[in-house]
């Protein structure tokens, strides 16, 4: 199934623009033919504009995090730094930006961890992963356009019991950490490897 | 700002219903007043069903995933199993009956690891993530009413290698997947833990 033929792509018939919110929301509707010919109409999709989420090791270990209102949520949340990536600008780019405005840290080694759609039915946008080490806090953070921001620092072994104790909110920052923390692992099981083949 | 006293709510003045594709979306528009008294007109709100997401481990260790075309991204792609809680379902109920129509396993030890918002601003749904450990293929997958669906079974280390490859492309995948590494690591370490405390 991994190269579909032509006969097993679903066709999209049609495609209405319902609400126009740009820059912010794009809400259309499809008719789409499946490969067996059946029809299914009226099928929503959700243009989202695309973020970046960074999980940033500092020299000493710990990771930034920001406390900030949702109002999708109707409270305060825990979350990593993220944020809108503006226009045209370069995903590596607003991650960058986003980081500093946020937390005021620069610098480090980044590492993109892939770019992952939100529904993959609606599509509600994509989110693109980062992991830095290394960073500096080197400025002051910027006030945020959207109400006040508090910045956290949390050790890996907070953010880990934090991610199993099931009480973060947000998929997003869910999936960065989570991923980040695997991704750190590995890195450090490679590292125990080479130094055991380097004895 | 865990706390915040009633001035730093976030008031909603108004609600108004924008798209009703009910029970598969509902789109809504709000106008938001922030605490510093600033208002934000026409933010839209996207209201879509919960769903289950379930990392399943079988006796032998390995853990089935599916593959099937997905809409929202115009591609096959491989996912852990996943589904929409119909109506007032109890999401553990909907985790087993997903997994079993899926894949056809059933039993294990269920484990709750939370409950995510897709989009903390515009919502976009719920995700609700098990880790089940255990699972036996008990009967055959049904079939899928959405087109064509495979299953492959997959080793811990080769979900590992996936994660950290950035060639998924569902964030409710990713963050199920990794989140259930952290969760089965940090439950290794403990079980590690206990048995040197035993000794």
């Amino acid at each position: 199934m991994a190269n579909p033929s032509r006969d097993e792509i679903w066709r999209v018939l049609d495609k209405r623009l319902l609400v126009d919110r740009s820059p912010y929301a794009r809400i259309y509707e499809r008719d789409i033919q499946m490969p067996n010919g059946q029809v299914i109409n009226n099928f929503v999709e959700v243009d989202l504009p695309p973020y970046v989420i960074i999980f940033a090791v500092l020299e000493d270990g710990t990771v930034p995090w920001v406390r900030q209102y949702r109002i999708g949520l109707s409270r305060y949340t825990l979350e990593l730094p993220a944020g809108t990536i503006n226009g045209s600008e370069d995903p590596l780019e607003a991650a960058k930006r986003e980081l500093r405005e946020e937390t005021g840290c620069e610098g480090g080694v980044w590492q993109f961890l892939g770019k992952y759609i939100m529904d993959p039915n609606r599509q509600c946008g994509w989110g693109y992963v980062y992991l830095v080490n290394g960073v500096r806090q080197t400025v002051a953070p910027d006030a945020n356009d959207l109400g006040e921001m508090d910045a956290e620092l949390l050790t890996l072994d907070a953010i880990r019991q934090l991610l199993t104790s099931g009480s973060l909110l947000t998929a997003s920052t869910v999936m960065a950490a989570a991923l980040a923390l695997v991704a750190l692992g590995s890195t450090m099981s490679h590292e125990m490897d080479r130094k055991q083949t380097n004895r």
